[in-house]
């Protein structure tokens, strides 16, 4: 029988948030601690666990876990790991489910990528309930994503699957990208991918805008995005640039999997009709025949401020590793 | 218990050839009839039962097939119908599955696109054994594909997943493709792309060539292969042109789906490096860091001639689908 609360636990470049959920999606208790506060990750591990059990305490929940999901960048769910993260500070190669399942007496661990824990909370919790088939894009500082294929997160050979931000829509001239290539989706379509439009926007086109009044280089989306709600043309242009190279890169995805829903979840994805109308309309127009009128575009139905933990604890309902202490095992070896 | 045998049932736009296969994967006996011989979908059927009757009978097999399997172009696996094919005679809605059942007394059916057979074949007999993440691609008249993904074919929504031949490759001034959008990587990767390559060479280009032997219009991917294996450059450059996009398209289908493998078949994948050494090296340098040196791309291992009957008789040990007579089930239902 399975326990009544899950934790979920979010590790990004600044905080560690973590929250005590429920079977109906509540985040019943919530909490933070400094990521980075910790070079040491065996510090940083007591201080995850002290935060988080003084939270599960005051809830009298100490037996009442049925496991622990764990979003992180780079997360591997196969090996458990974090893999060559530049943006957390414990090195290469970070047994992340190993050592908190140890630090919590061998409650199951399992841990994705922020992408991927965003798909599963959307299925567990949110606008994807019953969807089988479905694409989850998250716009934030990047694009990430994380696919459902017949009701399962698709982890691929290597537990890295589901890099959609890092499709190529630029083949010539496209701008350069974190991960060293150019011309990728998240280079154009993230919130710094808008900002870059608009420094190369304002460069090329010789109109008005209410963003020269900004100094160039300290143009944000959140700029882009007041302006075109000031009725800025240029602003509204960028939006519509930005929509449409999305709806280009939808059409190519519905051609790999052809799912019932692409869900949007991140900052961007409040832009509302300057983002959406005309990503829809560019993805019904690129799309294959075949596929057309079939897949919705919508937005995610998790509230910001919990959905990572959302996310994360989703994980926690099927999580299988779990830490055994090594001499334990040899005993028992020993017995037979 | 499974019986020894299925049947695999390949639906081109030319012939309809069948077989019969044992666990192994081994053909025992097939034959074919002319596909578009009788434009009556049931005189159609009748032909294929009588062909396939005869052929189950000289085995003395009549009690020993576990399903029936059948690739044909536009199949839905999921509502066991051809669906909008142009390229067959019977209509826009054609109820295989249940027209096939019924011939053969209930015998269970299933279909899939022709794509999709070659990735089953391939796991249940080929290359692709024990491989639960690979993608196939088909190099033909088209470009198909089909996706298995923790072990499972990918069917998506609406049935139709896996039109890898048509995503975009150039998003501006692409070539027209059947499809009836421009820029797919099937109008460039195909057997007839590298035709049309050799018109774009030999117009743009003024080098000679052995090509310009031919009449331009009648050149055939086997004429440009021909003439690169003669050591015609611009052949030779033609073949290059086409293995690097086909590199790019694959690096951004790993960042979907992170597959062990890339496989080959068809006609095109015959060109030996000619297109594997430019594919390979494209390929390589086109993916994102995090996947280099993961993926391999290798060429199917099922001999071509079996290779249809084979694939199509892989998804016949697992059918579902079996056509009941009307009034049986209403006997069955009066009786509750």
């Amino acid at each position: 029988m399975s326990k009544p609360y899950v934790v979920g636990i979010d590790i990004g470049g600044t905080n560690t948030v973590f929250g005590l959920v429920d079977a109906r999606g509540h985040v019943v208790a919530s909490d933070s601690i400094k990521t980075q506060k910790h070079v040491n990750f065996d510090e940083y591990i007591a201080d995850l666990h002290e935060g988080l059990s003084r939270l599960i305490k005051a809830k009298d929940a100490e037996d009442l876990i049925q496991g622990i999901g764990i979003g992180a960048p780079n997360a591997n769910y196969y090996t458990g790991e974090i893999q060559n993260c530049v943006n957390l500070p414990w090195g290469p190669i970070v047994p992340l489910a190993e050592k908190v399942s140890k630090a919590f007496n061998g409650i199951p661990v399992a841990i994705t990528n922020d992408a991927n824990a965003a798909a599963l909370g959307e299925m567990t919790y949110g606008a994807a309930r019953g969807m089988k088939d479905f694409i989850m894009i998250t716009l934030g500082t990047g694009v990430g994503s994380g696919i459902v294929i017949n009701g399962q997160l698709v982890y691929g050979s290597d537990g890295f699957a589901g890099e959609l931000g890092h499709v190529i829509m630029k083949r010539n001239n496209g701008r350069v990208c974190g991960c060293g290539r150019t011309g990728c989706l998240e280079a154009y379509c993230s919130a710094t991918g808008v900002a870059r439009s608009a420094r190369e926007f304002l460069e090329v086109r010789t109109e008005p805008s209410l963003l020269r009044n900004l100094h160039i280089e300290d143009i944000t989306s959140k700029d882009v995005y007041d302006a075109a709600m000031a009725g800025d043309q240029l602003a509204k242009d960028i939006f519509k640039y930005t929509g449409e190279i999305l709806g280009e890169a939808f059409a190519d995805m519905v051609a790999f999997s052809s799912p019932q829903a692409i869900i949007l979840f991140g900052g961007l994805a409040k832009s509302g009709d300057l983002l959406l109308k005309p990503l829809k309309e560019t993805f019904e127009k690129s799309l294959m025949p075949i596929f057309r009128g079939k897949t919705q575009i919508i937005l995610s139905e998790l509230k910001e401020s919990d959905a990572a933990v959302l996310g994360a604890s989703a994980l926690g309902w099927e999580a299988r590793y779990r830490y055994e202490a090594p001499h334990l095992e040899k005993l028992e070896d020993s017995k037979q």
